[in-house]
């Protein structure tokens, strides 16, 4: 839910929050963002993310404002809304408006503080289910506006209760719709590397298991998932999510395992600072 | 350009034609569209266009007005624009403004009246020059906002002085960005089926050929260029353009070719009604 946004310098509340029709981010679905979130209203690890969305834009040939820039409008829109607890920040650059409605001309910079939607509380203890779907997103390495497919899949995941899809590469594991995904055997962790996103919590969570579990990004595939000890998924609102079931399969003895827990404990204590 | 719109109802000049800024059709790229023209200030076959945006907004789970209801407001559109000239209609079918995001709650449905592009006059007796370019589009037999890959190669285009790209999926040549692709040999217009678009262009040129040419819709190699006699390709503001080069291949003697022209003429004479 849109609390409070900055459109290219302005700052609107919801009801005036509005682009140009013809923006190409609308009409062509021409547009990379990023998406990261407040503990205790301070906004957690903004430059990894701000990397990021640089290296979004640079892709689009899209222009990005200094991070300075950036932050202090984040700041600045956080302390204008003032909300009760922490926010999301959606940072959303779009190709503008444009004349033949095809060439980039004026870009658009549109900054967002949001209502955070995490996933009940109760999953973190009972974990969650994936279900399988053979997908790879266009522009795997980027985070682009274009949730085409995962929208119009709403109701598969419904009809299968699923927490989400796990997409896969003709039977090489990628990442779900929205989080990065892991699995621990024994003492190791592994993760795919290539046509994934390159998520913050994910880097955060590779950081952590430094010394504690001997870390492997590289190919998974679906039959490997039989020998996983265990399995989670990582994303900014996600934070560490167990994975206790995919497809028909039981992910170890179906509970969250231990050294899932162990790195929640871990990342639980860093966002504590 | 934008001349006059009609937001889920409410007309809307330039500067007042707005959307919010958490429509899913921006932030998620979640939208369908569709895009037709006016031949006499009328709408050109605007049952065939209805009829393929239906089958989009049906692949996204987004309702879309009655046919009437659109007719209605499209005609209600030019009245009020009463432009000097025809116009480019566009349909937009968005998910609409969302609570979290990512649930489609409240689809938005946008008509636009616009400024028509078409290419430049001296194109049609010089023709064009293609590039190849493997790619295939998400969901090809959908005409979705997703145009992030050809605006991204704009400059690849640009450098290539080529005017559009013609994508191929290994080696089986598809459509170009935005329209449809057709080859000649001998009596035989030849033009794919699978994983393209189907345009209103493209299958009005295939009736217009019957009992003149024999036509196959099937797959063409990039190899197959080389006994191509001729080339073009179709498309609602590009009507039929001719095709002389793609890549360091020239099509037949460089210039438009003789069936090619017969075809422009019928077509010409088809829309002077």
């Amino acid at each position: 839910m849109l609390l409070l946004a900055n459109i290219n310098g302005e700052y609107r509340y919801p009801g005036q929050a509005m682009v140009p029709v013809n923006d190409l981010g609308l009409i062509r679905g021409y547009g990379v963002f990023d998406y990261l979130r407040t503990y205790r209203k301070e906004p957690f690890r903004i430059n990894d993310y701000l990397e990021r969305l640089r290296n979004s834009a640079n892709e689009f040939n899209l222009p990005l404002p200094s991070n300075d820039n950036i932050i202090s409008v984040v700041k600045e829109l956080i302390r204008r809304a003032d909300p009760p607890g922490d926010v999301g920040i959606r940072l959303v650059l779009t190709g503008g408006t444009s004349a033949d409605g095809m060439t980039v001309q004026k870009p658009s910079f549109i900054i967002t503080i949001e209502k955070l939607f995490l996933p009940a509380e109760d999953l973190f203890s009972k974990g969650v289910k994936l279900l399988t779907y053979q997908y790879k997103r266009e522009l795997p390495h980027l985070k682009t506006t274009n949730y085409q497919n995962i929208i119009r899949h709403t109701k598969l995941k419904e009809d299968n209760k699923a927490f989400d899809l796990l997409y896969h590469d003709h039977g090489y594991l990628l990442e779900t719709s929205r989080n990065n995904f892991f699995i621990i055997k024994g003492n190791k962790l592994i993760t795919p590397k290539e046509d994934v996103l390159h998520g913050i919590t994910r880097k955060t969570v590779i950081e952590l298991a430094e010394g504690k579990f001997e870390t492997e990004e590289r190919k998974i595939t679906i039959e490997e998932l039989s020998e996983a000890d265990e399995a989670f998924i990582t994303g900014t609102t996600k934070k560490i999510l167990p994975v206790v079931q995919i497809n028909d399969l039981q992910i170890g003895n179906g509970m969250p395992g231990k050294n899932t827990l162990i790195l929640m404990d871990l990342l639980n204590k860093e966002i504590a600072g």
